[in-house]
């Protein structure tokens, strides 16, 4: 089975927690084993919001993650990023794992939006989906379906 | 069946649409028809987070459910409360139903939190909960609990 990593950063934006069970769920459905990466708080968030673990089966810290990564153990590496710390930690797994990539980056102020999206680029050849997101997931999700349906091609 | 209503306001809080699907759940067990009245961008948080609706069946325009709120038409009431607009809403709609009603106030200021806690206890006879919460969900998770066991004695 094809195995996914999800990163998630600190859990700030009102957008985070939903997407990421969002995109763990759609991952499934294309077929791969997904695992999230994450600060004690975004864990938390996720528990809490899918008791009975339909949509996220696989929760690990993302400090004792990055401590056991190795190159392709996952097919694919998924960050989410809104901070510069998360820049940091997906341009970091996505060295070591040189694997499929994909940053998806969120902010509300359009110039912050844009450095995340230039750092990105300028340290990795991950594929990027952006959007200027906050309270409405909408505009992300529609990109993470067509991103998804795009590996499946 | 017994039928709750919960209220949500803005989703400012990272909290919220995790403590509301995991609240819609916990009423779902303890065998309640959950309705969630909110704002249109806390109703697509929702959906994103539970594509399969696993957790939430039935979401409603906040407005629109006003607009047609009668006396009793609920069982329990339970209101997310994290701003004056959510602390309006609330008591509006628990002076229409007038039935048992239950205010979840949650912010990261204490001070807020202890305004928001008054403004709820000066205008309502309902219970309360409250905890300072933003990232960490699991406080108001433990009271949550507690409070639908009490509802259930």
């Amino acid at each position: 089975m094809k195995k996914a990593l999800i990163l998630l950063g600190c859990p700030e934006s009102p957008s985070q927690t939903p997407l990421a069970l969002y995109t763990s769920y759609a991952l499934k459905n294309a077929g791969y084993e997904v695992t999230i990466a994450s600060t004690p708080s975004a864990s938390k968030l996720l528990e809490v919001s899918d008791p009975e673990q339909f949509y996220v089966n696989n929760r690990v810290d993302i400090e004792s993650c990055l401590e056991n990564l190795e190159e392709n153990i996952y097919d694919l590496l998924v960050g989410f990023v809104h901070k510069d710390a998360a820049v940091s930690y997906f341009v970091t797994f996505y060295h070591i794992l040189n694997t499929k990539s994909l940053a998806i980056v969120f902010e509300k102020d359009a110039d912050l939006l844009e450095k995340f999206v230039n750092d990105v680029q300028e340290n990795t050849d991950a594929d990027i989906i952006s959007a200027r997101a906050y309270h409405n997931p909408t505009p992300l999700r529609v990109k993470i379906d067509r991103a998804i349906k795009e590996l499946e091609d």
